[in-house]
Parts: C-alpha cells; structure tokens; sequence
C-alpha cells in the first residue's frame, strides 16, 4: 500500500538481487526507515525483535532466511541449521513453521548447487502468493462491510473495530484483517476504524494508525479498554481482527485481548469476524485454549513504553514504582463459540471445524 | 496507610489548622510531593486536574473546598458559587454531588458567622466516616478472600485481579476495592494481586501498585489486555473493583475496561466482586448503561503517555502518529447481572435492587 507517493510492499529485495530490504516497524510511526538484511542471522533478528511481525509477514521474513542461508552454505547441515535458528524466534506463530517447512522441503529435495536460485524463486513466489491471499480476503470480507452498510440504509458510515495490526505492515500487503476494510474503503463504501492501541506494544496506536492514515482510511485511536463501552452503545458494527494461529475448531490465537473485544462482541450482538490466511490454521490442534502455549515476553514491554518525546526524538518512559512485578502474556485465545465468522482466502466461513472442512475439504484427513 | 515508615491519609489539614494538604497524585509513584491547597478554586483544580481522583476522595476534597469556600466569603450566594464550581469538576462522580448537596444543606442552615467552623468539623466528619466505611468494606470483603483461600485448601495464595485505582490513594484511608486485600493481607491470609494497568491513565501501573507494594502486598502488573487470559487458565480467583457510581438496580460505572472484565469473569466462572461505600450510590438510577453519561476526556491522556525517563525526570511520549485522531472514553458501565456481588460498609449484598434494598431499607420509598 502507499506511503507517501510510494507504493511499498513490507519486504523486497534491494538492488543487489540478493539482499532483502524491510521497513524497521518498531521505529513507526514516528521514523520510515529500511533495514537490509544480508544474513540468516540478521533475518532471525528481525523477527524476533519485531522489526518485522505478523505472522504472513514473519513467514515471508523466514523464507528470505532461507535464501540468505542458502547464499551462506546451501548444505544440508547449513540449511537445517538455519531452519532451526529461524523457528525459535517466535514460537506461537504457525506459519513461522509452514514457511519453513515448506521451504526446507523444497530446498533439501534438489542438488545443494541448485538450492540458491529455488530459495530466491520459492521465497518471492510466497510473497506473491500472500499478496493475492490478502486480496481475496479483501474481496471476501468487504462484502460484510457492504452487507453492514446496506443495513444501515446506506447512508451511515460503518464502524469496524480492530484490534493489534493485521494490516498490510503484517503481511507482505493488503492485510489481513485491514484487507476488507481497504477493499470497502477503495470501492467508495464508508468506512470507520476503531483502533485499538493494543497494549503493551501498541501495534495498533503506531502501526494500524499510521497505514490507515498513509491510506486516508478515516480512523480513531481508543485505548484497548474502550471497545466494550463503544458496543455496548451501537457504536460498533462489525470487528475483525487477525490470528496468529486458528486451531482446526475455529479458535483463535492473537494478540492479549482479542478475546475480551469477542466476548464484548457476543454480549451486544456486535458480529466478530477473524481474517486469516490459510496457513495460520493449525490443523493439529482443535482447543486453542487447552493446546496453545501463550508466549510470555520481557516485562519490559509491560513496565516501559517508547514513543516519542517532545524534543521529537525516540523516547523511553517507565509507568510503574521501580521495581514493580510485571506480567507480559503476548497472546490469548478467543473460542470459535464467540466467533462470527472466519474470513479466509477462500471464502467466510463459521469458525467451526464444520466450517473449515467446507472450505478446506482436502484437509478432512488430517484435521483435529 | 504506610509510605515508608509514615502513616498518611490522602487529605488532611495543614498545621496553620486551616490549608488542605493533599499527596499529588499526577506525580506517583515517581515523586512523592504534597500539595497545599488555600481556595475553593485550587480544591476544584486539584479535583479536575486529577491531583486527588477517586470518588471518595473526590468527595472529601470537596467537602474541604467548601470549607476554604466559607473561609473565603461564607455568603449564601459566594457557597452556591462554590458548590457549582467545584460539582462542576467531574460529572460521573456520584459522591462529589453527594458531598456537596450535604455540605450545602448543613452550612445553609445556619448564620454566616457559624459557618466557617460548621465547615470544617462537617468536612473532617466526611473523612473520618469515610476512613470507617473503608474499614467495614475491607472486614467484609475480607471474608471473601479468606474463603476462597480456605476453598483452596489454605496452601495456595489467593489471586484477585483489580482495575483501576480503588485504594487508600482514591479514598480518605484503607480503599474501597484495596481494603479487603489490605485487611485480608494483614491477617496472615496469602494475597497476590494482579494490577491491571488502566489506560490511559494507568492508574493502576502508578498507583495501585505503588500503594500494594509500600504496605508489602504481592502483586504482578500487567496490561489491560491480559486478564481475560488469566481467568481462562485458573490464575484469577476473584476480582474486586471499585465504582464511581452505583445505580439502584446493581450495575456498576467505573473506570473505563471494568466491563471488559466482568465479562471475562462472568466467561469464567470468577466472582467479580465491586467494593463500594454507600456515597457512590445513585438511588434515582435504574438502567445504568441506558442511564449514565460517560465522560470523555482530553485525547491527549490515549495519544501521550507520562512516565519516568532514562534520566530519572518525568517525561511524556507520544504514542501515535502526529495528528492521528483519538477518543477517550472514561468509564463505562458494568450491567449487575455480571456482578456477583457489592461488597459496602454494611455487608455483602447482591447487585441488584433487592441486593440493596436488603442493606438500605431506608431507601425503599426512593429508590428507582
């Protein structure tokens, strides 16, 4: 999407063919600066410093380490190291996994000279294949904005609230959960944003304000407390938020706080949709909330917050006495029962595994 | 209660026998300074500007404001001045119009010349009768936590979760929601409390665990966005919040998230428990959600944030891209059927008319 005059994608490769060139998301929105990543170690880096997060976008970030692995030492030993290295920098995201795997797939099943040129080919083609995922999840999901608009009279904008960033600064472009949002947006449907800060690393504040305001998608920022009081007086249409993993069930794990928005959601008939990629699914799994390991941060990002000062430099403040106790959970599960619908690449559907099965029948077998 | 070895309460009288000091609380926990306050206009200020917050203390501020009103010009018209300025501070606080209608009537009905001291004994009444009340809030809540540890098996520590600022910083002494983990803790029985941060003001990160930790209570901090979580997977016993306002059929406006919260509890079977003195109580009110209007307050508080910088001085950043627009919504209202039960000075009732009514038989005739 656009920043500026500048149609930027989230990850590209430089110049050079070889090297692999991301926005810094943590210095946003107060700095647009562009990282170079020319190691497997540095892409490593990246994801597991958010320099680059979401999941789509940290599985693109993984298969660009791959490549960048392979330019290193494309043995198998080398590349196995590397997958290795590269899965434990996040350990909640699912298609951190599904990239690598299909990566080393790939990789290990060709000759170690032929591996450099696959990486760099099957890396962009998962790029590709995100950006036109994204597109689709656009298509499908603005036909709910429309519906929305529609039953209001046409006349009334529609209020989404969203949680965290699942826009296009979370996947290569487009978004996931911003994706009907930007869709309705270009085809000339109303549209409002509520914008969950979403503590403590206020993705949504820095981020979902900052690519909604680079679009002209009319937004408000509230902290992640406010979204039950706005449903409670009608003045929520619709939610979507994005997954960083959905269990073959249709449970949903994202970030801290979704699932107090869904139960939020459920209490005032406010629909609650999820958009996702298919390989946030996790066919494995069927109760998120018994089966999903909640990662737990640096309480740092609880007791600290960085923005910036007044002099207009990056600035750190503490908010708590010192030495307070803090507690830093980075995600939650919302059960499929407090799920609308699930708005998938494919198709809405329920968040069910019913419902997943109708979109994803080849999955039949394997699915928890 | 103790900071460091000093017993305090939040408001007291200067030793010229006639200022009105106050600890201020915009800077805790960084710097601990006391404000003297000479003038109704200061008293309002320090209520409007947040110096002093919580509905007790809200009260008993105004209660000396109207004294140093008295001492300004005890004319009938220079105290309806008074009285209109200083209700004009905060327009959710039940017992600022609480204190202010008693004051009024008491000092109205004498003579000029006998109202300056009417006043300030009036006013040292209000502190001392909240002091009791707090006291009896936290002997009968209390109750609840040492059953909860027993239905534990008395090993295990008791966890509550709370939201916001409800303790002896927001009353006169002891808390609301604080004085049963103040009167549960010193009585041997293990408590751990998690302090919801409370945006955007953290009033929680600041003060609760500011206080918590001075008197020695375990305590872990964490985001707002986290408690939903933590009841899912059995680390909340209970919760205990505040209230600014209570209406007379049970439901619940305080800080902003509250309602999120009790959701989360309702979800999974906690109790959410909300401690209140008899002020708070609006008798006129059924339907809060319909029937209380929420105050928003300046979007600063949501797009900047005030802390302690690197170098040990208070400091602001901001959080959200230049000129994003922002809403702030302060309260919200938590509907009765997702409170288990109101912890007041006369026991524990349920929340709800009946609950009340039970406890207040005096209001029957009144009540909405």
């Amino acid at each position: 999407m656009k920043i500026g005059e500048t149609h930027y994608r989230t990850i590209w490769l430089g110049e050079d063919g070889w090297s692999v060139e991301v926005i810094d998301q943590t210095l946003l929105p107060h700095v647009f600066e562009i990282m170079r990543l020319t190691t497997v170690a540095a892409a490593a880096s990246a994801i597991s410093t958010m320099v680059v997060r979401g999941a789509p976008l940290i599985g693109a970030t993984a298969a660009y380490g791959m490549a960048l692995a392979a330019r290193e030492d494309a043995s198998d030993q080398a590349l196995e190291q590397a997958y290795a290295t590269l899965l434990a920098t996040r350990p909640t995201a699912v298609n951190l996994a599904w990239a690598l795997d299909d990566m080393r797939a790939r990789l290990l099943a060709v000759r170690p000279d032929q591996r450099l040129n696959l990486a760099y080919a099957r890396a962009a083609e998962v790029c590709d294949d995100d950006v036109a995922t994204c597109q689709a999840i656009g298509r499908h999901g603005s036909v709910l904005i429309r519906d929305a608009h529609e039953r209001k009279g046409g006349a009334d904008v529609v209020n989404v609230l969203t949680h965290c960033n699942a826009g296009w600064l979370a996947t290569v472009d487009w978004g996931t959960a911003l994706a009907p949002i930007y869709t309705a947006h270009d085809a000339g449907i109303p549209v409002h944003v509520w914008v969950d800060e979403t503590r403590p690393r206020n993705q949504g504040a820095a981020l979902t304000a900052y690519e909604l305001g680079s679009h002209g998608v009319p937004h408000t920022v509230i902290v992640d407390n406010a979204g039950g009081h706005l449903m409670q007086h009608g003045m929520v249409d619709l939610c979507i938020t994005g997954t960083d993993r959905t269990t073959a069930h249709g449970d949903v794990c994202n970030k801290i706080g979704t699932y107090l928005k869904a139960l939020a959601a459920h209490d005032n008939g406010v629909p609650f949709y999820v958009g996702l990629p298919h390989s946030t699914i996790d066919w494995t799994l069927g109760d998120g909330v018994a089966g999903i390991p909640i990662e737990q941060r640096d309480g740092a990002e609880v007791s600290h917050i960085h923005g910036i000062g007044e002099d207009g430099q990056a600035a750190t403040v503490r908010l708590v006495p010192a030495g307070a106790p803090v507690g830093n959970y980075a995600f939650d599960v919302t059960p499929a029962r407090l799920v609308t619908g699930l708005i998938t690449e494919r198709g809405v559907c329920p968040a069910s595994r019913e419902g997943l099965l109708g979109l994803y029948p080849e999955k039949a077998a394997n699915a928890a």
